[in-house]
């Protein structure tokens, strides 16, 4: 159950803003997006959300913390740290910071489900203890 | 091969907009989409993009002019007209206006595809005949 | 601090769905965001979240539980609830339905700021009166 | 009126997609608009498109050609090309391509303002120079 850290950059682009000037509330979603996707494709090398034919990883619960603005072609580093929470559920932490200063911060926890059944299902081992390796 | 049209109201959301304080230029695709999927769903009765288990429509082609900013909560006009352009593509062409001023003017071509195949396939005739009439 | 409740119509779009055949988790802010504007400008009457010249909303938490997915095409009703924080701080909270069956539910909360110094700052009294009787 | 080509490097994401299984048609516009502001912050060196406190660059006319479908995860090259169309407009060409597969190719033309009038206005003689060398 230890958790493991990477930081990815990433830039806010004119679609992430919108008309009060900074990023739109849920266009943070998208750093989060991208920095699970590179993390679970370049760090631990797999298909992800869609793992395979059989398993595919759904959000079940988001949140987010909103603490100063970013504004457009701001360079942020996404920090992600994982944690298994069970053999189904598996939660990403975000911080996102603009040179030190806290931008946001917030979570999602996703479950591994049989995509033919649409029902939860066991992580792989092999993925849950790579998952889970400090 | 005539020509039918149709007007829906939409309204400019935070989403829509960018920090040029507008709406995006890729955001009034969703406009577009709306009309689309409304007039599909409401006027003429099918699912759409997704008309059955065996045929989608998939947009081959689009293009947008922009005349004249628009602003969050602006009230907007969407008109929509379709025309086959042959047995397997259909064009729908748009005008945005917001109390008659020109705001965007745009198109998006549409191809009937066989989903198992991913290949062109002809739109059925019961649709067409619906799509052409005046 | 009562809270009042209302209820908003809205369709699964195209755009709003992923390739997992459902509605994007993120996707979900936007039925959120729609109802939030919606309520603003028809009940309570009000530019939102641009108040004024002076007073803008900006989000400071977001959050969503997704209990079932949505397909494209699915008609879903947000039934949304105003609650005061304080007197600056003013929080939503949705519920999202397909006939009956729980989709979605969460909250977001919005302060107040002035805008020309992107400092915290007190709701209207008037506006607050509205979004606080019962 | 010379050209100049660059490629950027890009990822097929999940909010990219749509219940189609493939990118979403006006999801490739995110694809251009990287690439755009990765040129000018990356190889012109200026702020886009808010240039500085008086000028902008807005669009004013997209269009997009969808030869074959980018699935989740699909590395894709983007190269663009610019084309000063008069002192005042800016053309983007571009083409998506997937290990030498054409997926998509389009254009924006954007056109410089005086955005304290919302006008058209020159852009800047140095910047010209630097977007029509060969």
């Amino acid at each position: 159950m230890a958790a493991r850290g990477f930081v990815f950059d990433d830039v806010v682009r004119i679609y992430d803003t919108d008309a009060q000037g900074v990023v739109h509330y849920a266009g943070y979603y998208r750093f989060f997006t991208d920095a699970v996707e590179r993390f679970m494709s370049d760090k631990v090398g797999v298909n992800y959300p869609l793992l395979d034919d059989k398993i595919w990883f759904v959000v079940v619960e988001s949140e987010a913390q909103y603490h100063n603005p970013a504004k457009l072609g701001d360079k942020l580093s996404v920090s992600l740290t994982t944690k298994m929470l069970s053999k189904r559920a598996l939660r990403f932490d975000f911080r996102i910071k603009r040179k030190g200063t806290d931008i946001c911060s917030g979570h999602i926890v996703q479950v591994a489900i049989d995509r033919t059944k649409w029902k939860a299902t066991e992580i792989p081992k092999g993925l849950a203890a790579l998952l889970s390796k400090g």
